[in-house]
């Protein structure tokens, strides 16, 4: 039914196994270096430039990239180092921040939904509607401005609507023609702690630093807990997910890259092909242009 | 979990038991007259006004409203006589016609999706996504402008995947408090043949008719599958559907009426109550009004 999605060590797998215990965070001993992985990613950003042509020209699938991660785990510079490469025209990036009044005034996939791509693009989602099973699992009494009428009883039960609400809506895209691939940069909380020094230390870095980032962390234990259940209960043959290891960024990079491409290359993407009608037009359009001047 | 709909000849069963032949397009013999009917729209449009007033004010539900029809049944004269008396700030009408190039870029729940209403608001579809198995159903070759990469190899298996979408669709969206009630109306085919004639025949109702309608008209039996199988797949008892006999407006527009009314006083709105606390600020604030002058 639908295409392949790249096997990987790190794609979680369909069948709701997932411990985050066991996603590693840093690369493998025998990973390449960082020139390596810098070389690597150069050559799969052109091969993703040309199959990002071709789905634009065949205008049938859209691609949906989603990216979740905690702070400082290199959301925002991985969608800078992979996606710069390609045509801005058929590339759209959608930070989601706070959700507006106007937003919380609708079901919690509207946001999103509004911003999906069209055929022919790719859409990025830097954060998404998994957020309101991560930071408001965590955070429950976020639930209150979100003037639901009622919930379940229990608490857990209104997670799992979450998820079959969000498997639901995937699996709709995806027969509609969506190829959707969702990214968890997973980064150590030692590395996440060295990267926040990073950023109180260096004046350039310290826009990217806020005291609440300091409160999350806090939460750490349960963080992983909501991230283990929702990609568990979310990755599936039609939109899977991918915990990709974000210690070392220039590995993280290429996996990320090395993903992309491999599912575009997997939709067999081709220039749409003429009838033999069209070439006989085409033909005497070139004879119309040419006897202009004659 | 969800308030209960009204209960109703005219209700379509959730067991998927559901048959055209059945449902009749005219009123029971015992039906009130004409005035009756009248007198009774009117004493119901006042009640929806007020329910709609606390609807806004309490701010969580939001309340859709379909309808869906064959040419002539008067949904647009419906719409109008029944939803006129309420206040237009918080009602919205949204009438779907052939969609844009960038709708159909999109999956086919998409452009409806964009304009469902916020939370204590009444959003009115005329036409909607039920039309994507209706109208797309008896004309297939419109599947091609939808440009979808791929189909089932089975043409009723598509339909069949369409009523999964929206079934999902109208449950998440009863989950985070939309209220969903959705109208068939049922007019036969001599009394269209009658009001096709009418149109024709009076200058003031030209314009309401084109040649368009005839076909669509030859094609009726394929039309009553179409709605039978959608309305029995999509009846559920958090969105049911109701086939609302249409050959006698008047009759229609006070069955139209009872079921929105009752359904919105099933929620048992209220105006949002204040604390203690609201109470002693209101009593600040007008101690500080009355100081202004002294």
């Amino acid at each position: 039914m639908f295409q392949d999605f790249p096997e990987s060590p790190y794609r979680v797998p369909y069948e709701g196994a997932f411990k985050v215990k066991r996603a590693p965070t840093a690369p493998p001993k025998d990973a390449p270096g960082k020139k390596r992985c810098e070389q690597e990613l150069d050559a799969l950003v052109k091969q993703m430039r040309k199959l990002q042509d071709r789905l634009y020209a065949s205008d049938d699938h859209a691609v949906l990239l989603v990216f979740q991660a905690m702070d400082a785990a290199g959301k925002d510079g991985t969608i800078r180092a992979v996606m710069s490469g390609v045509n801005p025209a058929g590339c759209q990036v959608y930070s989601f921040k706070q959700p507006s009044a106007e937003e919380l005034d609708h079901d919690f996939l509207w946001r999103c939904a509004l911003r999906l791509p069209e055929r022919g693009r790719i859409g990025i989602f830097n954060r998404s509607y998994y957020e309101e099973t991560l930071i408001v699992r965590v955070h429950p009494e976020y639930l209150g401005a979100q003037k639901l009428p009622w919930r379940p009883e229990r608490l857990d039960d209104l997670w799992e609507q979450r998820f079959e609400s969000i498997r639901n809506f995937e699996l709709h895209l995806a027969r509609q023609g969506t190829v959707i691939i969702k990214f968890w940069l997973h980064v150590g909380r030692d590395e996440q702690k060295r990267r926040f020094l990073a950023r109180i230390d260096e004046g350039a870095k310290n826009w990217k630093f806020s005291s609440g980032d300091i409160k999350e962390r806090g939460r750490w234990k349960d963080y992983m807990k909501a991230y283990e259940e929702a990609l568990a209960a979310t990755s599936r043959p039609w939109a899977p997910w991918y915990a990709i290891p974000a210690d070392d960024k220039a590995f993280m990079r290429v996996q990320v890259a090395h993903v992309i491409t491999e599912t575009l290359r997997s939709l067999g993407l081709e220039y749409p092909a003429l009838s033999q009608k069209d070439r006989e037009q085409l033909a005497e359009m070139r004879a119309l242009l040419e006897a202009e001047d004659a």
